[in-house]
């Protein structure tokens, strides 16, 4: 197996498939999902937008139940949703198989610890293997390409686009980690796989990088009012000071009533794409 | 438990519920699903879309699958999506369990047979039960009903408009069972719930109740023509027929490339629920 077709299933005009391949960066069969929207039947490359999910998900969540197929086919968009994390035997788990850490929790970094190191390389993954494959099998135009994620994959698409911002032309979140420093998911994982020194989490949280200089355009990140992470885990109000602090035009808003399911993310999907729709036209 | 909340969700600015009751009719506990759109707060009574699950389902899979609340709440419907069998300890299964009678199978029909006579009465439950409760817990306007389904579900709504023509002001199916009595699913099924006498099933096989004179004023029929069942159990040709020999118009779109699955459903459903939302205005 190098790249092969799980499943490709028509809907909206378009094709939704599963994808699998032998990934080179975590050492493990990883498996993602695509959406070609009905014009890339016209042959011409299409803007792509990158999804990237919190913990627990793999690409199935998102391609399931996020209804982003509709707006995608009427703009025109590629959609991409890798899995969380490398997955399979002999891949090191938390070690207490707890959900926040190992399996399904990546973090969208490099793991410099043992026993992580050699599998957990989600951000070289997600940043260059993923993407040369998307490149070469898919009718994508690299030089239009949007990213967006949800909790930790929030935090994922945040620090991907600071860290990359001649890549994404526009970068969104639903309810995201906006400083793993600051709180205990991110702790147990930046402690876990980068070790104790703080100094290279700062490289991993997105506050931390835009006070250390890295910008973007700007920001779009909806945030559920009734989410039960907001105040210990989220903590939206770290990433507007920062926006502040540094210029950075970021549009936070809160939406009342609203948990942390895809219940919440799936009302705001069709919202999301269209303002990243209008950034790679 | 007489009737219970689940959960309550925020979603698409109403509210995803799944609820729970003891059935008379079934005498099992049962779990259905409503989202009430944004438009119930104001307190003003709203029609009622019924959606009928297919084999395997319970409320869940549309409930998640199915993108149907943007148009539900855009359009002011409320959607009530019910299990598709009596479930729980001592309800008789399949001999096999075979996922195509007995749980998860219940085929929307009053069952006559032992043993499941006792249980196994989703016509009555459908029809009496369901929307009594609904319309003691929920802002419906009960004189705004639509129905629909998909597959089994397909043929639960075709068959339960054609028997009560005066309450449902619109139709529609996902690649419906058109006719159990002439494929595999519908001969277990019906031979199973209602006996080997062929006569007691035309009452529940929507071409058969076409051809002895029931009528409603309309109906539309989505089939994916890539649908693994179109040729053995769906066969909508025998719909089509029954149809142009009654004069009830029909409205017959075969959709190439789509298959069986919620990927088709959910392209559609924004269409399905105008169309009937034209019909309850």
């Amino acid at each position: 197996m190098t790249f092969e077709t799980v499943s490709t299933t028509k809907s909206f005009g378009g094709v939704q498939g599963v994808y699998r391949h032998a990934s080179g960066e975590t050492g493990t069969p990883m498996t993602f999902s695509v959406f070609l929207p009905p014009q890339a039947e016209a042959g011409a490359p299409l803007p792509v937008v990158w999804y990237l999910s919190g913990l627990t998900c793999t690409h199935a969540n998102v391609t399931e139940k996020g209804e982003f197929r509709k707006a995608c086919a009427e703009l025109g968009l590629i959609f991409v949703a890798p899995d969380t994390s490398p997955r399979g035997e002999g891949v090191p788990d938390d070690a207490e198989a707890a959900y926040d850490f190992g399996l399904g929790a990546g973090f969208y970094v490099d793991a410099t610890q043992a026993p992580f190191a050699e599998n957990y390389r989600m951000y070289s993954y997600i940043t260059g293997e993923l993407p040369a494959l998307i490149q070469a099998h898919f009718p994508a135009d690299m030089g239009r390409q949007a990213i967006m994620g949800h909790s930790m994959g929030g935090h994922g698409a945040l620090t991907i686009a600071l860290k990359n911002p001649d890549r994404f032309r526009s970068v969104s979140a639903f309810a995201p980690i906006v400083s793993p420093m600051r709180c205990p998911w991110g702790h147990k994982a930046l402690g876990g796989y980068l070790g104790r020194d703080q100094a290279a989490w700062r490289a991993h949280d997105a506050t931390a990088l835009i006070e250390d200089g890295a910008r973007v355009k700007e920001i779009l990140v909806d945030q559920g009012g009734a989410d039960n992470f907001l105040e210990s885990q989220l903590k939206p109000e770290l990433l507007q000071a920062a926006c502040e602090a540094a210029g950075l035009p970021l549009t936070l808003r809160l939406q009342p009533g609203y948990d942390h399911s895809y219940y919440f993310i799936s009302s705001f999907m069709d919202d999301h794409l269209r303002w990243h729709a209008e950034r790679l036209a």
